[in-house]
């Protein structure tokens, strides 16, 4: 397997998957996406008077930070047109090493009309779209995500392949449409107990996980997920937060995603479909039933 | 063809579309996933001292709102149980029809430990996650988005057929780890332009966005963008801004991205793949070269 050639090396991540192929299981190297978090800060105001200013902390996989910077700069209705950025620069004062390349600032020409008002009304630090990895699986520990127990379920890993054929049986709404995430939860033995769509795929999530709220059945101590898409680190966080031992994703996960499931003990399965999939982390759940 | 069942008739809306096979193009009924945005509010404080605030707007499938409610305020840490919401409503007191259910407010019990200022820290009302529609529309149409040029270009059918093949192989880590999205910019002959890459689908096109402007090629009022997703109202936003007159997904679009594309003068094409696509709105600039 040869690296990707034009990106940065920030942009991937090398792991070890076990890879599940009907009844058997393998282990090989595999490349994951990387993703982290790009906080964009502004520069503005007339010289002498310049202020700085966080806009934005998106989750993205690194490379074309400065391009990045600049067309959200553009297509939020911050800026109008070339003229109104000096530069985008890599800030020099971060105050921790894993922020170096992670934050960026964009230099607002002086004469740039920039509505700052407007600004702090429309933008934001969210942990909902994705605060420094670091930082936020901190807090998810020290606030709402205890690690998950170190115990079941045990899964047959025939289970897994079976998922996606009966969410999609269940999914009313796709069938008519093609165009909607799912996130469903199964019992152990492949049942299953929830689903949910959505145009976005952390709404799929949030409506299940809000449906087991009200139905009284939290913590998920022994569902299993499986959500249409990728799993971003996002979709980790919230399926811990809910007690959720196993992660299935018809996607591809990406590295910060591979990385919180392992923190939280979580089983992270990734690419579920067509009889196959892999296991990126706490495989242990996955057990051939003795016979 | 049937409405889909299970669920309420504002998660799902009919349009007519242009089916384009091959050379082919007919015209017929087609069912979109419904794309509104949600607000969400919660009253908190103890009896006799309640207070009520804003916490988030998420554009979402309507269906399932208050089970959507719930599991965000538990995934963002903000409840921790059945026991700390009292229930949830939809607020009766919207001043705008349009926002009649679409404004949810979460009682919190009276004892819920709620961490106000955490949560004016990391929550916001946000244009980037998704505004009200008719109010995010009004305001891109008054700040920084014209509608788009009744112009061309004219393209050719065919060249649309073309881009999803020519896209996907000039995606360098697409190919290594399964799980990227892309942004790529063609001309009107189908020539790739730019690509840029991500975790995030809306981080590939403002990646593709602010190359273009670093390249002083804005506005963009010749070129075609393809993302490899779905289309929703966002990513018409931002290319509308940029000035784009045609955007081809390789997923659905949903509805309000149809509204969208149909009110800034956008050509919207859906579903593009295996020689097959279908065109929402503004399908004037396809046309069959004269022989």
């Amino acid at each position: 397997m040869s690296a990707p050639v034009f990106l940065p090396p920030t942009s991937y991540d090398y792991v070890t998957v076990h890879k599940v192929q009907g009844p058997d299981m393998t282990t090989a190297s595999d490349v994951l996406a990387a993703e982290e978090p790009l906080e964009i800060r502004v520069g503005y105001g007339p010289v002498g008077q310049r202020e700085h200013r966080t806009l934005s902390i998106t989750m993205r996989t690194p490379g074309h930070d400065f391009e990045l910077a600049a067309g959200f700069l553009l297509t939020e209705g911050i800026i109008r047109g070339r003229q109104d950025v000096h530069g985008v620069i890599y800030c020099p004062d971060v105050k921790k090493e894993e922020e170096r390349e992670n934050v960026v600032r964009a230099e607002l020409a002086p004469t740039a009309a920039v509505d700052m008002p407007r600004l702090e009304r429309h933008f934001y630090t969210s942990s909902s779209c994705g605060v420094c990895g670091k930082t936020s699986i901190e807090a998810v520990h020290a606030a709402a995500c205890p690690v998950l127990p170190k115990a079941g379920p045990y899964l047959d890993p025939a289970v897994i392949h079976q998922l996606p054929e009966r969410q999609r049986a269940a999914q009313a709404l796709f069938e008519q449409t093609g165009g909607l995430h799912a996130a469903a939860l199964f019992s152990a033995e492949g049942e299953l107990l929830l689903l949910r769509e959505d145009v976005g795929r952390h709404n799929a999530l949030d409506k299940v996980i809000g449906a087991a709220l009200f139905q009284e059945l939290l913590p998920l101590h022994n569902a299993v997920l499986l959500v249409s898409g990728r799993a971003s680190f996002e979709l980790v966080q919230k399926a811990a937060v809910a007690g959720i031992p196993v992660l299935a994703a018809v996607g591809a996960p990406s590295s910060l995603a591979v990385s919180a499931a392992q923190n939280f003990g979580m089983t992270l399965c990734g690419f579920v479909r067509q009889n196959r999939y892999n296991v990126y982390c706490h495989e242990w759940r996955l057990q051939q039933p003795s016979k």
